[in-house]
């Protein structure tokens, strides 16, 4: 059950140092990094690809139609801030467009990460403001019903607490609790100056059936080989 | 983020009393009590009709294929509880039938919230076990990997915290959390006394318009009739 | 585009003869008779099963989560008509339930059609009032903004014109044109006919490639028997 | 890349016996007993509940809207056989009524497997013909393009030669290759004679942490207890 | 019920220059201007980016599977045409490639809304040819059923009469009926004349609360605030 | 049913040649050279645009969440290969990135066909490696569960047996069967060679209806003119 119409306006906000460390590592390694989970459902894309981000999250409860809560969530805004937008229910709509993202720009957000859809995509594109969302629609909102910024919410099927870590990228979107993000980075860190050795050692041929020792235990498990 | 491999013993369950007066108000009547909020998708439906329940939530978070936590989840039920099983990326596969049904029932559960799949359905209709799910589907699971027993999930959409009062009938299921469990069902039966009246005035010809005195809000909002 | 804001009071219904002797019919042979058009999508279907109805439309445009105009339909509902209810943009939300179905009931509607969701589907089934509808959902709605009243609208991919015969049953929901029903009666009581001989042949173990003469145009086709 | 344009009028069909005794073990116990590989998908569902089949299959290879090939497979049946139907891409056209069931069922055919959609839904309930579909309307189809029958086709995304067992119930559909249907067949026994044992058990009180001797896996495994 | 079998050589098309005026408007602004109604389900996307048209509408009906009315309706364009392609049901076929593209193109269409699937992609962006379609499928199709040339369709859920403008970029597809279209110029222009200046407030930093005047209305819906 | 836990060393391919003469013609041409059938469902598309491929299938059956085959396939490939990995119940986790195409490039391998997700989408792109999934997720997967390499098996609804020829582009996916190969280049060569000339005709403003003499078979099967 959702606390409507309510805006708390202190939260506290993940370490600036470590929610932009955690970007550069990418999502999928962020999710790796904390245990496979936290992962908002893929059916979230990035309207353009390319701009990577991370921040800290200011949430928003939206109703279906009604976007009036994206324009109180805007004073919410800090910079290095990333708003993640949760409907109560499933809505098609576009939510937010090139006016709302001059105004989270000018506030200093980063991004949006919305469970809904959005519309002005080209101009959104030309301005560099990223955006993830469900859909892509011409169709606007009204501005009648109340929601709440900044409560935990529940988008595209994850929990996101206001000020948690956001990882955005092509591949999805990753919300890092803001108690475990600096543990996340380091591990983060860890698994990627792993993988460049790996990667050298795949590109020379060597097979990952070898370099991970997968033999041993695919024989226990009871792989056959057939000529 | 979830907690993996946790299983937690001691949860603060809503009063027995409130969970069980919940249940014959129904969901929808639930639902607008507290506010329009708490629905799981409605994408989750009941594998057969007639059996509306209440009861308090015992959580499970569950891999894709893997329903190895619900044998884990069966030691924690205590009579009344709903079992809720959350996954970490979808899945149509079949995590219940008839044994874990049987096994569930004789430890007092009431029923079964999962978002996922479930088979045996005829049977689990025999003997009267009702679950609410995503699919139904004849394959079955493999356990090989932790998940956890009651820690906060979000099962179809909704965040369900261990304890919490569950709400399923024809028309879907709410949760409600333990701590707005009594405010939530003063404000249902009071709803649901004022319904009698207005059911019988419907019934007998008078019209919403007039019963609701929408006529002068519609024509303040511009509404025309042509003839 | 949709006239917004309006309810046109007077409509041209279908002859009433004609829309009730096109319900026993069923909407598969209304469909085929009709030269295979006017079906709404099969993603419509009965909250429950066995209640066939056919009857004359009367039109509601509603916005997501706001079903303020289907008060404001039951004013315009006669007896035999059967309630169409489209959406400007998707909504799985539960847009009518008992009270509303008992208003509509007490006005002398058959049936309700939404391209959205419903609830209390129990109470429903009890009453004997059938909906065909895409989703159950026990989220109620809010009353807020203006739709209009029969208009012509796209429900679920058809139009569907003020006057026009509904027909609905276990297979779907079939839109005749008003102006088309008595020759669409006529030529779907012939089929009819046809069928029962067609039947009786077929049960006696006549092959349909003999009874429809099909061999010759299967050869023709290039069809090619291996043994 | 499927053969168009072909009917296999030999066959070679899995035991009777086998096919007939695979049927009452049910859908997923049989999937269990054939290393859980088989399934078609579950969004075939059941046009009625409470009627498991099980048979040999005929199979025919249908085009979208076209079901001109079902009369051609209608010549195909023996008794004990059931007729599944893929298509050469999605359709939810109903590509059979009562009267391709009354032929079907004066042929011998015990039901019909479909990826696409059915008609005359409450016919077919009341003269006892089961199928399993993806959808359900009143669209009828042309006779117009050759497919094939008794040709291997991709039904619902598992591939399913003719003559193979198929098993039907309210939990899905499962295809048996005709050669491993008689190993299936006392795999799937000997599960089921292990079942009684157990639910007993289960129901008893006793959990399948202890029944099965999970506690020792879940602790290699890390799984924690906290009170 | 849609007219099969017919082509409507007579067309009244809306004022060229209302529909070239309205194109770089945009479909956003456009819908807004026209009431929030008339866009075709979001689900059609444009299958390259960065191309936006508006033109005046020819229409055509199809069946699932078959293209023939494509090329019907190929001899229906005039210079400044967009075709609207509506289906009987749904198909996710290739119903349009490069040569249907060339020769649309020669005749003077400046793009397709196909309710379906086109193929041939990349020939299409690299000869300019902007498509809107549900679906992007190698799949081709056969000619074999009428369907009728430039009647009203339901288009992605929208109605289309032959002669509206139809605006379409990156963030969808819009009709605007002939009768309207110069209305809607009007209107449109006008909103995006106040657009310039509140972005440019916008993007100093100035808050949509205060600009738009929200905080009250938000406090008297009952909007608190809380540190 | 699948023969799980099974490695097929030896696997007849096509002719090198053939698969590579087949990629340039396009899947829209292959497709319809081989009578329109051996399409995986549009459902799968390329993670980017503009690099079409053809190669020979080395199949992989994976379980949902569990990519541990794809490493013992990797041993399996030869250059010219196409990995084709097939699921056994759908899931959206991406199992394949950086470091699993890293070793699949230095084995050869020229693209993967995922009826499932992936993730590193930008990597891939930056290095050349193409996939076709129905999915782009950051979830990565355990290795857990045996699956084969080298059966036939299922992907995203079509048959693809070893050795078979793949051609995959911005249009979707076909296969070839091995035997068929040789001749479905022919036919497809064919096609192209009378498409280039049909183009400048269509170019040139000559009509589809003149060139492949529809009018007459319209006419035939009742298309009225109306002005």
């Amino acid at each position: 059950m959702y606390e409507l119409g309510v805006v708390h306006r202190t939260i506290i906000r993940a370490d600036p140092q470590v929610a932009d460390g955690l970007g550069p590592l990418g999502s999928a390694t962020v999710h790796e990094a904390q245990g496979r989970t936290g992962l908002l459902s893929p059916a979230l894309r990035p309207i353009y690809r390319g701009q990577p981000v991370s921040g800290t999250a200011v949430t928003v409860l939206l109703h279906p139609g009604d976007n009036w809560m994206l324009h109180v969530a805007a004073e919410q805004i800090r910079p290095g801030d990333i708003v993640v937008a949760a409907l109560t229910a499933p809505s098609s709509d576009g939510f937010f467009g090139d006016l709302l993202a001059t105004s989270f720009q000018a506030q200093g957000a980063r991004a949006l990460v919305i469970d809904a859809g959005v519309r002005d995509v080209r101009t959104l594109e030309e301005i560099g403001f990223p955006v993830w969302s469900r859909h892509i629609s011409s169709k606007g909102c009204v501005k009648a019903t109340l929601g709440s910024v900044n409560i935990p919410v529940v988008c595209a099927g994850m929990l996101v607490t206001p000020g948690d870590v956001i990882v955005a990228d092509d591949d999805g979107v990753v919300c890092v609790p803001r108690t475990q993000a600096a543990a996340t980075l380091e591990k983060a860190r860890k698994r990627e100056s792993l993988e460049a050795d790996k990667r050298a050692r795949l590109a020379s041929g060597v097979l990952g059936l070898d370099m991970y020792g997968m033999r041993e235990p695919l024989a226990a498990a009871g792989l056959r080989y057939v000529d």
